[in-house]
């Protein structure tokens, strides 16, 4: 996946100096050395001017990817089920993606470390790296609006899940294979097609040589409505539970 | 707890002819009885104009809930910790609480269910009654956006939780009742007021008679340091899990 590195850059630069940034990555194990030192330095009360870690940021910014994402879902996939919903937003928040995220737009090197948490090389731990992508997130939300939020995340988690739809919820491929194993045959084909408004939907059939199931999908693409009707098959026939597959 | 439910009502009847707002109470049950009704009744294509039931609009509520009380939590509790904000959080999103405030504000004679589910007094359970405020934040932020969604929620998990903190939130309560059995004594005293922007802040300190604790707290009241001093200590000494107490 490429993304546009420059313009992410841009976004990250915008609100660099601010101490939201600052805080966003400000690691526990790097305070707790700071109040130590502050300590040994000198008698004065610490509470008064010490900053805090990025924890707290980072419980924001899980929330506002969370909507966004979930925003972006709803409207980009109109006709998934709750269910797909809520997989591809699993898919698409979880740990392992933003930490591939963090790495690929180059969030590490702002973070602040404690000396044990860099001599375990901290930076580049999937933990750390997806707290980041959260916590920058919330500084971003705070200092710029949930506009900006909307246009960082889709130069980063939007891009990322581009095209992954279809390989998360492979319901034809699923099918096939279940067929495949019964020696029997799929057949799909073009039942209606209905414009609605801007937009022309696609209704596409799905049965078997057997005659065992018959079912309809739609789709704002043939692909997409077949992916609904075997989705429904494969609800009705009970064939497993479907995990998506990590990508 | 008394809402004000004029206002309350208003805002509902704002959207209340919208076809998301019709959505937001249609439940599978009823979706699915009236899908067999069509089926017995004509032959036509049922793909064509059957409407939705909820779930995609609870899928999409429940992170704009989440979204716009971790905002709130984040602003008006700025000095607690993010296990604090987590716990506070998941006490003002559960189900009962949801549950609670639909019945409240009568978002449950909205509902459109199917014969059996009627029968089962599915009005009443707490698990519809809770995704049916979900899916009508949901339709709220649709029509009329977050603006709109926070003045609502202001009107009910906001208005729910006020004064709740404190009742959560207990530490000087449990490290009263921990010091009482050891028969050991608290002393709180005034470390320092600090004058930061326009509020101002204190810090209190909390020891005991025996000589085993010594933490210090801070918050815009006095009692909210003591809550932070009482904090620090129970978790220096260790004081079993503290889970939100049910109110």
């Amino acid at each position: 996946m490429v993304y546009q590195v420059k313009k992410i850059k841009k976004i990250i630069e915008s609100i660099k100096d601010t101490e939201y940034f600052q805080q966003a990555f400000l690691h526990t194990s790097y305070l707790n050395e700071l109040k130590l030192m502050r300590k040994v330095d000198s008698e004065q009360d610490s509470e008064n001017n010490l900053k805090s870690s990025y924890e707290t940021l980072e419980f924001l910014g899980d929330s506002v990817i969370n909507f966004y994402t979930s925003l972006f879902i709803y409207h980009r996939f109109p006709n998934y089920a709750e269910g797909q919903m809520s997989k591809l937003k699993q898919l698409m928040v979880q740990e392992s993606t933003l930490a591939h995220l963090s790495k690929e737009i180059g969030l590490g090197e702002f973070l602040q470390l404690g000396t044990g948490e860099r001599k375990n090389r901290g930076a580049e731990k999937e933990s750390i790296l997806a707290d980041v992508f959260e916590s920058f997130v919330a500084a971003l939300y705070l200092e710029k609006g949930g506009k900006m939020v909307q246009r960082f995340l889709n130069l980063t988690i939007f891009t990322w899940v581009a095209g992954k739809e279809n390989m998360v919820w492979d319901y034809k491929s699923q099918l096939q294979e279940y067929c495949q194993a019964r020696k029997n045959r799929i057949i799909y084909r073009l039942k209606k097609t209905i414009r609605a408004e801007k937009q022309q939907l696609f209704i596409m059939e799905v049965s078997d040589g057997l005659g065992t199931f018959r079912e309809s999908g739609k789709g704002r693409s043939k692909k997409e409505a077949e992916q609904q009707a075997a989705a429904k098959v494969i609800k009705k026939l009970g064939i497993g539970e479907n995990h998506p597959q990590e990508s």
